[in-house]
């Protein structure tokens, strides 16, 4: 007997809402190699995944309030629903605010920064269907987590790089905008494998 | 028959708390156009806005949390009054800043977001009587929606502005700051709304 | 008769991360008096101080995520620990940024701020196992928002310091930085404080 009807609905949306993740975080990298004349095109496509992105929210949001009964606790799913939102919103801001403040040339670990996130994305997009049985997701905690730590460590030493070389202010300024940006998408990764954690530890 | 009372002390509430951020909108354009030296008289009647409003929050979660039945959900009480609250913080953050910063000239453009934050709380204040019924909601969605995009155009090209004409950097993040918080007021009606859009979601 | 049990694992719990914002914010006083050669190691106490703060959280949600009652609502303790645990990330921060960035001399009133943070946790501490019984906190949150409107004043006189006397724009960023975290800190004091008086609230 269960109490709770598995409604495939929601498995469904948040497996959508982590493939727009990483198609994000693969436009990032490209976004990252491309000419500096290229970056426009580049970032209004990832402008396109984050409004996909924020329709899959919507319906998640919808099916929430209009649901009697939800697979795991409402809050749950509005949290996980959120932070894969933030994801997208971090990298859009990223890519507009790198084309708006005309940055020329990006500090190479920018690039780290991106291919760490793609990773993230692709394990977050592998475990979403395993909601359904909430089976098997150490390894994906044990691989979120090394993920965060080393985009900790790629940021905290751009940071450095960034303050400590006695470049101008005002471009270390446009810079850092950025890769906070990059970072707070790798925070909001991080985040979802705590909701998902949080959703085990309910229904264990 | 209807399980829920319709307590008028939230919907007075809200209302009072929607005219707040009217008031503290109608001052921040009066203090963006007078000169330099009479800032701070304008800036201590926005704070004392702030004040009433902290006063109007702190009513309405006393109501909540003494309520045993509330006419929406408990949470979305919350984060309405709490999204009305955060936009007078906004507002009371940029005046205070701008004086402590002795920021002199403002770009012309912040006139323009002031005016679009009086215009959004003016619509948040004519549909808050409306949360009763829940009839008629859609025109200020879409209007709301609207003042949104308007918003980020206008702060988009203010930071275009700020970053790229060769400014003085000290400058630069002073200003910057002022025009974040005034966007941060935009982004909070936004989300007055949205919240709105939930409650209907639910009762619909 | 009550509905709910005293469950003392919860007033442990908090009574221990409560001590460890004293810990942090005791450490953050030694960090702001030792030479600039000495402070990594300080900083490193500090993060170990933050994650023994991560355990305690971690064991709170866990706790809270398996128990069928608890003495207050959920969110609230959820939000209480939320709040605890902030404070140790923004001394952990203050602390690596200042390292990561190299500052040399920092302003005089940075350690009225680590003496304002250590007073609020010592108040903070001695209230964590007044939840029990909830009675006597009157005057812990007069006191708390008396630290917190002190605190409000030297961190406004410290960014006026910080940008009206013409020092370098990097300088500034780095600096601004160490003392907004600083200033985040007393803000979740602030917090806490919040909602220990939800919680008395809804009791009574």
């Amino acid at each position: 007997m269960r109490l709770k009807p598995r409604d495939n609905r929601f498995y469904d949306l948040f497996t959508t809402a982590a493939g727009n993740t990483l198609d994000g975080a693969v436009l990032m990298e490209e976004f990252l190699s491309v000419p500096q004349a290229d970056r426009e095109r580049v970032a209004d496509r990832i402008k396109e995944v984050e409004h996909a992105g924020d329709d899959t929210t919507h319906e998640i949001m919808q099916a929430l309030n209009t649901s009697f009964i939800t697979p795991f606790d409402r809050e749950d799913i509005a949290h996980l629903a959120g932070q894969l939102d933030d994801v997208l919103d971090a990298l859009d801001d990223a890519a507009e605010l790198t084309v708006l403040y005309r940055v020329d040339e990006l500090p190479e670990a920018v690039k780290k920064q991106a291919s760490i996130l793609k990773e993230a994305a692709a394990l977050t997009v592998e475990v979403m269907p395993r909601l359904r049985t909430l089976k098997d997701l150490e390894e994906y905690w044990i691989s979120i987590n090394d993920l965060e730590n080393q985009a900790d460590t790629v940021y905290r030493s751009l940071l450095a790089e960034l303050f400590n070389d006695g470049g101008d202010a005002v471009r270390i300024i446009k810079l850092k905008e950025v890769i906070d940006q990059l970072e707070a998408a790798a925070d909001a990764f991080e985040h979802v494998a705590d909701v998902v954690q949080t959703i085990a530890l309910k229904e264990s």
